[in-house]
Parts: structure tokens; C-alpha cells; sequence
């Protein structure tokens, strides 16, 4: 029942890139780590067995708009936390649930309270707090724990990004005086990680930054970036935001993104990503490999008997080929949707895994460059 | 390269059923068994590894309508075969297509010469003749072959039904010829099964059984049951085939069934089964388990953390809840079809396991009796 630790293990000379470790109760995650996204309490189409043996994935994603409607949060509670819900042992993280309730809920409406919304699935009413939003999140169980944040939309006014920044560090405020006022629900220790907003303002983000760092938390975030911006834009932001975030506390962008925005991202600092990317586009016939690009339903895969990609240590992606990966995506089988997710996501883990090596052993800028080539091109 | 051998283990005593082990160049089967359908070279939403470690399957299904026209023959041809397609070594066993035609194609005619249909898929225009159904499925590299046979409907007039079992007579000796005049395609040997037809009718039925022994085929099957007919009546006209087929081959019955089907026709003295069963109820929520019949998407295993099923060795039925897969299901998130499949494909093959143990124990009849109360009830 130790708070979450990180330890500094390298750092790159010629970028801003780190190694880590994050130390949690549920194990050591080594940084930079991509999260696999396990919104409903699965990872869409992906078994538990298969995250750790296949994708080795080291820490994954809950959201806690969609846990707290279904199965909600009594049921898991009654479970004993989400890790004995869904059977998933090591560290898992959960979005607070504020960018759900403005993306999917109906009936919206922001207050100085919190956020109201009807359920996308059923239309029932519900009350997000700062206060009530860190109680699910201990129920749910999670290791690391987010505030209740308000992410504005790209573009948005000067005038609306600074309100929307204030109201969500008062927010930040009450959700750590709740989680500082309530205990570990579940013997283990739990993290809450603050969330820097401010949209494309520069004085807004260092704002905001001075203020999530004057929280002291074991862990901070960044938001509100990967919302339509160009890509240009994300990371100049995202390098002001890591540069005026804590040096030795874990740096985790959010929903960010593509396999060449993370390794831009970690040269910038970033030390932790989620996104939904390579399961949904993996859902839809995209694979990213380690030679470029996939489109799987293209012609050209149909008598590619190669292996998907034998380029990473995946049993999935070294097994199946290209073709029958095809033939399944054209027939609709729902095997199609199991094999482009597992590989995308060992992928995504093996392109970060690869990146702490190469930041360890001291090439990672030159390494990033050529593999960024590689890995963007369309074959 | 050697054809399939049947070796006679056991008989019970106290029926008709019977253990043996089925030698093939992809492996041994052990009987009673129950073979996974994997239609399009998929089991639907289930992993290869799934198939062999949890589910512990030793021979599939794939079928030549669906793979005909896709993947199509030739793909699977320049794959070198659907084992090296789709990553399946064990043994595979093809349906003819016969009754795809019949009840998915659209335009379809029967003529002497055989089938005329039209792709459910893309309305072209396709021939099934006896002999291009051997030619394809020779090309697929199925280790166990089907004969092309038309099922007839049930409830069918005498009429109809003579007739029909005669032209699936006329194109089962021209199957044999073209069989016998082509060469095995892989390396491994190919086996020609033979179907027995008659609908209910005990007199065609007897015919049909005496046409097919005559071919001396290395195992026979029984078609046009299960199709509409009262259980008794399937019963009584599976025991008929059964005892006026070849005692000292493998008899298969083709689509059944449920889990009972499956014990009661053990004792008539069947030794293989097929039926998409399994799978497809467990995509719709309803698991077969050792304790009965579960509709997971009940209310009532809402807060059911037990494990799925602790009756059989799989690790899937062990380590999901019945409360979580209930969730999935609710939440319509894939991994519920992949757990649902894999738990109830597990306990099929446990099923014939079982069976095949008591019947070699001596108390095949008694474990049939109380297994078959325990299993049928509604949890």
C-alpha cells in the first residue's frame, strides 16, 4: 500500500526523452508505455490472457462513464474493484469520465457543480461532481485515478478556454480534497493524477501547468490535445506542457495517437499515452506494422501468405497471414476483428518498448527518425 | 500418406455406443468426438491457439460453398491448402455444399447434372456437379471429404424423397468415380465419406444405408436429420442408419445437435458430430455448462462472481464470472462472443471426452442418464 513511485532510469541527450519506471501495487509498469483502452471493462475484441502474454501490456485503461452506467459501479463494487470484475491483475487507470459525458451523453449541462447528462444508452439522469467522480473511481478500483476535468473543443475562444481552465482547476481543487478526505478502497494504493487544460493558449497551458504542479501529485496529464488541432500545434503544446510539468513525476498525454505522434510525444517528454486507435482502426482493416501501413481488405493482401508481421514478438501477428487476415475481413468474420487488434496493439507496445531501449542504449533520435519513415509509408 | 483407419476400442455393453480412435495424416482422433464448424476457415470468434489449448478440438469443419466463393478455391489452392490457409494442422472435414445450396443461394436448380445457384453474396451464376464438388474439395486439401447429396426438407412426401435419395445415390457413385480418378493434392491423404438420405422413411432409409456400405468408404455419414423432425423421430431413424451402416467404420452424423442429442445418439452408436450449436447459441448468450442451461444476459447473474464453469479444464470457463461475461453481453462488447463461444465449444468436446471415458469405463448408460438430467436443466 505504497502511493505510486517513479524513477527516472535515462534520460536522452539529444531530446527531451525518458526511461522510467512506475511503480505501482499491481506491478512495474516501464516507461514510455502505451495503455491499451478497455473502456466497458474489456479490451474491444481482445482477451485478458492474450493483453499479457500477447500484447504485453503492462497497465490498461477503464472509463468511468461508461463502468459507472454499466455494469455500474455497485456491481463492482460487490465484485471487490474492477482488477477481480474483469480479471485483469496489473495496474489499470481510469478516465474521469469528463470528456465522455460532453462527447456521448445527451442533454448536457455544465455547472459550477458538476456536469449533468442523460445516458446515451438509456436516457436516465445522473450528476458528475469533482466529489462523486473520485468516489466511483475508488470504487472502481483504479491504480491511478483522474480528476474531473472539463476538455473544451478545438477551436475554442480565448474567453471560453479560460473559463473552462478556471473552472476545472477549482474542480481539480475539490477532487483532491475528496480523494485526500477518502481512503484506498481496496487495500492497494490509488493515485490521483491532475489534468492540464487550456486549450491552444499558450498562457492558458502554463497556467494551467503551474497550477496541476502545485498539486504535487505522483503523476500529471495532459488534456484537451488530439481534439482536431494540427498536428504541429499538438506538439509545440505538448512540448510546453511537458516542459512545465514536474521533472521526476511520470508525464501522461492523453488520447494521443497515432504510432509516429507517440514517438514525437516521447521525444518531447512524455513518458505515458492511451488511445483507442489501434483497436478501432484495427476494427476497421488498418494495421499498423513494423514494414508501414496496412490497408487489409486491399486487393493485394488476398494471396500474401506472409505473416502479418514478424517484425514484433506477437504469437498472433506471427502466425496468421496476410491473406487469411484478409479473407476474414472480407467474409466478416469476427476472427478478422480479434487478429488486427491483438496485432495493432503489440504493435503499439513493442514501437514504446523499442523506444526505452533506444533511449537507454543512447540512439533514440536517430532511431525515432527511421522508424518514423518506415512505420508512416503505405504499403 | 496413409487413408483414414478406424480402430474399435470399445463397445458398451448396455447400448450401442462405442469408443475408437480415427488415424489420419493430420493426427488422431479419438471417438465419440464433436468437430467445431468453421464455416469460412474460421470457428467463428475463436482463436486457433483457442481451439487447441482451451477447447482442446481435434478435427474442424470448414465448408466448400462458403470457402468456394470465399476465399475461393484458388486462394486457398495458392495457400497450399486450407490447413496451411488458416493455420489449422489437425484434421480437417469439408461438407460438400449440398445443403448451403439449398438453404443459403439464391436461383438455385437441380438438374441431373447437379446444382445451378447463384452466390448469396454477389448474385454470380455457379455449377455444383458431383465432380467439381470433389475437385474443390480435394483443392481445400479437406483430410475427410464429403459427398455432394441433396437434403431434403422436412416434413418431405414418399415421393420426393425417393426420388432424391436416388439422384444423391446416382451423384455419390460419380462422386466415387472422380474421387478414385484424382490424386491426393498435399501429400497427405483425402477420404471420401459417403451420406446416407431418405428423410423419415425407414424403407429409403435402409435402401440408402445398403447403397452407401456397398461403397466400402473408410467412414460413412448420416444426413437429412435434425432438420425439423420430431427429437423421437430423429432418434429412431439415427438407431436405424446406425446398426445398417458398417460396424467397423466411423459413423457421422451430420448438424447435430444439442448436448443431449449428442449422448442419446453416442448410444445409438454414433462416433462423430457436428453443429454450429455451440457457437452460434453462444454468440446469443446461451451457455451449455456442467450444472445446465445458462441465459447469461439474465438479470440473475448480474452479481454471480463465480467462475463461468469449473466443471470442465478450460482456462476461459475458469476464469471469467458469469456476473462479467453477463456484462459483455449487455454491453455488447465482442470479447462476450469470444468467451461464449470458446467456454461452449469446451464443453462439447468435454461432453464426448466424458462420454468416451464411461463408455470405456463399462458405465457409459448410468453417467448418460444422470449427466443428461443435470446438463438439460435451465440454471
Amino acid at each position: 500500500m505504497a502511493a505510486l513511485t517513479f524513477q527516472l532510469e535515462h534520460t536522452d541527450n539529444n531530446s527531451k526523452a525518458r526511461a522510467g519506471t512506475i511503480t505501482t501495487d499491481h506491478g512495474v509498469i516501464e516507461t514510455p508505455i502505451f495503455m491499451p483502452v478497455g473502456t466497458i471493462g474489456s479490451v474491444k475484441a481482445v482477451t485478458q490472457q492474450q493483453l499479457k502474454d500477447e500484447i504485453k501490456a503492462q497497465i490498461i485503461l477503464g472509463n468511468t462513464y461508461h463502468l459507472y452506467l454499466r455494469p455500474t459501479t455497485a456491481i463492482i463494487e460487490a465484485a471487490g474493484g474492477l482488477h477481480k470484475f474483469n480479471g485483469w491483475p496489473k495496474p489499470i487507470l481510469t478516465d474521469s469520465g469528463g470528456y465522455q459525458v460532453f462527447s456521448l451523453a445527451e442533454n448536457r449541462k455544465l455547472t459550477e457543480e458538476g456536469a449533468l447528462f442523460q445516458s446515451h444508452i438509456d436516457g436516465s439522469r445522473h450528476l458528475f461532481t469533482a466529489e462523486n467522480v473520485m468516489d466511483i473511481q475508488r470504487s472502481i478500483g483504479a491504480d491511478i485515478i483522474m480528476a474531473f476535468d472539463e476538455c473544451p473543443p478545438y477551436p475554442s475562444e480565448y474567453a471560453y478556454a479560460k473559463k473552462s481552465m478556471e473552472l476545472t482547476h477549482r474542480w481539480l481543487t475539490r477532487c483532491f480534497t475528496r480523494f485526500n478526505e477518502t481512503e484506498d478502497k481496496y487495500g492497494y494504493s490509488q493515485n490521483l493524477f491532475p489534468i492540464v487544460q487550456g486549450s491552444t493558449f499558450e498562457d492558458l497551458r502554463k497556467e494551467s501547468c503551474a497550477f496541476v504542479s502545485s498539486k504535487e501529485a505522483t503523476g500529471n496529464a495532459i488534456g484537451g490535445l488530439s481534439v482536431g488541432e494540427p498536428e504541429a500545434m499538438m506538439y509545440d503544446l505538448t512540448a510546453l506542457c511537458a516542459e512545465n510539468l514536474p521533472y521526476n513525476k511520470p508525464r501522461y498525454l492523453m488520447g494521443v495517437g497515432t504510432p509516429w505522434n507517440i514517438l514525437e510525444c516521447i521525444s518531447l517528454g512524455i513518458d505515458m499515452f492511451d488511445c483507442v486507435m489501434p483497436t478501432r482502426n484495427g476494427r476497421n482493416g488498418m494495421l499498423f506494422t513494423t514494414k508501414g501501413v496496412i490497408n487489409i481488405r486491399n486487393k493485394k493482401w488476398a494471396t500474401d501468405f506472409s505473416v502479418i508481421d514478424d517484425g514484433i514478438d506477437c504469437e498472433t501477428s506471427n502466425y496468421y497471414s496476410k491473406a487469411y487476415l484478409r479473407h476474414l475481413f472480407v467474409a466478416d468474420e469476427i476472427l478478422g476483428l480479434q487478429i488486427a487488434s491483438i496485432h495493432n496493439l503489440a504493435f503499439y507496445l513493442w514501437l514504446v518498448g523499442e523506444a526505452r531501449k533506444h533511449i537507454i542504449a543512447g540512439d533514440f533520435k536517430s532511431w525515432k527518425t527511421s522508424t518514423r519513415e518506415i512505420i508512416k509509408q503505405r504499403l
